[in-house]
C-alpha cells in the first residue's frame, strides 16, 4: 500500500491518520468529511489524494488500522507480559484507563460501522486484532495455567469481558460492568499464581 | 402509543411487527423498505401508516421493542428461576442456542444502529432491556451468594460474558468465546451452590 512512499512521505501520511483519528474520536466517522481532514490537517486536496488515492474510504480504512493499533497499545506493555498476577492486575487497570475515557465513545465501532459490516477490509481489521489480542492473552494464561483447554477458555472470556464491558460502558456510561466482567475472568489467573 | 386499537387492531399491528422482524433478521434494518413489509404482509399502504403514523420509524421502533422481548423470551423460563446451579445451567444452554441460531445476525444491533445511536427510543430500549435483564440475573445471583456485593459483581459479568460472546461471535462466526465466557462468568454459582 506504502509501496514508493519516502520516509518523508510516510510521516506526513501517518500526521493526517493521527489528526483524523481524533477528529472522527470527536465527531463519529459517519460525519466526518475529507474536508474536514483537510482543514484540520492543513493539506491540499490533492495531498490528501496522493496518500489516500481513493478517497474518504481510504482515509477511514487507514484510520481503522491506526484504532486497532490503539486499542493494543493502551494494553501494553502489560499485554506482552501476562505471567504473573500483578501484570494482570496492572493490565486491567490499564484497560478500565483506557475505556473509562473512551466513555461513550467507541473509535473503531464507529469506523467498522461507516464502514460498513460487509466491508472485507474493514472485517480484517478487526479480526486480525481480535487474533493477535487472544493471542498475547493467551500467552498469559497458558503460562499460569498449565491445563491448555483451561488456558484457551480463560483468554477466550478474558477476551470477551473486555467486549462485553465495553458494550455496556456504551449503553450505560457506567464502567462497573467492565470492572466486575474483568475481576470475574482473570480470577483463575490469581488463584493459579498463588499455587 | 396503542391508545384506543381494538383487540383486533392490535392483533393486526403485532402481525405485521412480527413479519417485519422476520424480514429485517434476513435482510437488515438499513435494506428493509415499508414496501417491503407491505409486500410480506399483504397490507395496504394506509393501513400500515393507520398503525405506524410516523412511518417506517414508527415500524423500526416497535420492531425494536419486539426483539428486545424476544431477548428475554429466548431466555425463558430459566431467566426467571436461576435459583439452582441446575437453573444456571439450562439458562447457559438456552443462551448458547438462541445465538448460536442467530449466528452473525444480531437484529437489536441491525436496528438500534438504523434508528441511529442518538435515538432516543432506540436508546431507552436497550437501556430498558439491560436493567431487566440485570435484574433478573441479580434475583439469581442474590438467591445463591449471601454477600451482596459479590452477587451484585456476578450479575453484572455474566450480563457482559453474554454481549462479549455476542461481539465475537459476530466477528469471528464462533460459539467458542461465548461458551467460554459464560462458562467463566457463572462458575461462583456452581461453587455456591454446592455448599
Amino acid at each position: 500500500m506504502n509501496r514508493g512512499m519516502t520516509a518523508k512521505g510516510l510521516a506526513t501520511r501517518q500526521r493526517i491518520v493521527v489528526a483524523a483519528a481524533l477528529l472522527i474520536r470527536e465527531k463519529g466517522a459517519a460525519e466526518t468529511t475529507l474536508d474536514d481532514v483537510r482543514a484540520a490537517t492543513s493539506t491540499s486536496k490533492s495531498q490528501l489524494f496522493h496518500y489516500f488515492p481513493d478517497g474518504r474510504i481510504d482515509m477511514l480504512v487507514a484510520v481503522a488500522r491506526h484504532e486497532a493499533d490503539q486499542v493494543l497499545e493502551a494494553q501494553r506493555p502489560y499485554l506482552d507480559e501476562l505471567t504473573t498476577w500483578e501484570s494482570w492486575q496492572a493490565w486491567r487497570k490499564a484497560v478500565l484507563r483506557h475505556y473509562g475515557e473512551l466513555g461513550r465513545r467507541c473509535p473503531l465501532g464507529s469506523l467498522t460501522s461507516e464502514l460498513g459490516k460487509s466491508s472485507p477490509e474493514a472485517r480484517t481489521i478487526v479480526s486480525d486484532l481480535f487474533a493477535t489480542w487472544e493471542a498475547a492473552l493467551l500467552r498469559g494464561t497458558g503460562t499460569l495455567l498449565s491445563d491448555r483447554g483451561a488456558a484457551v477458555g480463560c483468554a477466550r472470556s478474558v477476551l470477551a469481558a473486555v467486549q462485553g464491558g465495553v458494550v455496556l460502558l456504551q449503553v450505560t456510561d457506567r464502567v462497573d460492568y467492565l470492572e466486575a466482567a474483568l475481576t470475574s475472568a482473570i480470577e483463575p489467573m490469581r488463584s493459579a499464581a498463588a499455587r
